[in-house]
């Protein structure tokens, strides 16, 4: 049983997933055909052997430069820093933004020792030197205080280059209820309240 | 982004998890080293290539029979009759049992078109047939409307045999709270009551 009980281990390693839902993942695999299974583990290899970071944005890509990078589509004045390339894909979703990514791959974090040379800072700053065409940047970090950290820090580094330099709006979710909001979003939501 | 996008899709396949667990569970992967990705990979793999039913008792297996089937240390005399594989383990985890088992691979679901010929019946009796050494057959189908058809169903076929038939108990189970316990259960708990 030592393949089913690998198996089994190697699922209990995902996020999120338990023993327990580990062993009904592999049980309910052994029951289906094995071409199957393998298309799974096709698909695991594919990512494996062909998805690298961007050279220029950090984004995960099978080509490089990502197709974002390499679209003449795409607005490059405008830069959207993010956390994570799954990020990204959050944004794209919306179809409201034409501009160019950059990926941190990751936020500050001194607790876990997580400082700008672990991050993708360098090569953010790199894009937006001499001869940059990005005027403005927004700072798209989670509205967490680790998020909030990382844009505070980033905005103090970009801003003397004469960048405008944004931060995505907190407030209320569309769909929210008031009453059941916390009191830090109603917060932000009236010091960000607009004419109607 | 083809990679990444087949293998949230194959990840969205497994049951109880959704789209966004799927991506969440690909993202995660993304930045772990390709070879832990790989190790999972192999793992469904191996799992493809080497796992079968076993011949006798249908236990999935690697080595043909199974484990219990070719222990020399089993008592071949108990055969254990369970829906799944995966019944197996949660039994073996008790310790308590020594005898042999049978895998049906399902329940009898007429709504499903699952008869007799659909589960490992055919190959149940030809056990228990002339020469068998079984003297008790306990049915461990689960202890819902289906399982507990099938047991009555099998316990018809089995008992002109001359073979003990038997049943796990239905109860309370230990570490349960009676108040919370549903009507069937508790009634069934009061019909198996025992002396103290």
């Amino acid at each position: 049983m030592a393949a089913i009980e690998d198996l089994a281990s190697e699922f209990a390693r995902l996020p999120g997933i338990g023993r327990k839902t580990a062993l009904r993942l592999t049980y309910y695999l052994l029951k289906r055909p094995p071409d199957e299974i393998r298309r799974l583990a096709r698909a695991l290899d594919a990512v494996a052997d062909r998805i690298r970071a961007c050279s220029q944005c950090g984004n995960l890509t099978e080509s490089d430069p990502c197709v974002y990078c390499s679209s003449p589509r795409r607005d490059p004045s405008i830069l959207c820093v993010v956390e994570e390339a799954s990020d990204i894909a959050a944004i794209e979703r919306t179809g409201e933004y034409n501009g160019l990514y950059h990926v941190l791959a990751g936020r500050l974090s001194p607790l876990e020792g997580i400082g700008p040379a672990e991050l993708n800072v360098a090569s953010l700053m790199a894009r937006l030197g001499n001869g940059s065409r990005v005027r403005e940047v927004i700072l798209a970090t989670n509205p967490s205080v680790e998020g909030e950290a990382t844009a505070v820090y980033l905005q103090k580094l970009i801003q003397p280059l004469g960048i405008r330099v944004t931060r995505l709006a907190r407030g209320l979710p569309v769909g929210g209820d008031l009453e059941y909001a916390d009191g830090v979003t109603i917060a932000q939501a009236l010091a960000g309240r607009r004419e109607m």
